[in-house]
C-alpha cells in the first residue's frame, strides 16, 4: 500500500532545479518516488505512509524552493 | 596578460544553469576565470589568451545551452 501525494511548490524553472527537489524529498523516509516538473510546480510524491507536510517544506527548502502546499 | 570575452547564451534560467554552464567553460584550457548571469545570458570568461569559439560553443552545448554568439 503507497500514498501518492501532489504539492504545489514555487521557484523551479529548469531541470536542474525538478533534480534539485526530488533529490531533497528522495530523502525523507518512506519516499519511494519523487516526480517534480517545473513548469507547472507540481510535484508528486509516492511514499510508504502519509507525509508530514513539514517534512516535506523542509525538504523542499533545504532545496532552495518554497511549498506552497498540497496541490 | 589575460583576454576577457562576454558571450551570449540561450536557455539558463537559474544559479542551476549559470552553474553548469560555469563548470564547463571553467575546463577549456587557459580559461582562468567564468562569470555566467542568467538573466541576461551573458557569459563572461578570462583566459590566458584568446579562446577559439568553437571550443566555448562545445562546452555551452555540453552544458545543455546554446551559444548565440559574442556579446
Amino acid at each position: 500500500m503507497s500514498t501518492v501525494t501532489t504539492y504545489k511548490v514555487t521557484g523551479m524553472t529548469c531541470g536542474h532545479c525538478e533534480g534539485a527537489v526530488t533529490g531533497e524529498i528522495s530523502e525523507i523516509e518512506g519516499v519511494t518516488s519523487v516526480k517534480a516538473v517545473a513548469s507547472s510546480g507540481e510535484v508528486t510524491v509516492t511514499s510508504a505512509a502519509e507525509l508530514d507536510d513539514e517534512a516535506v517544506r523542509a525538504a523542499v527548502d533545504e532545496a532552495g524552493y518554497e511549498l506552497v502546499g498540497r496541490a
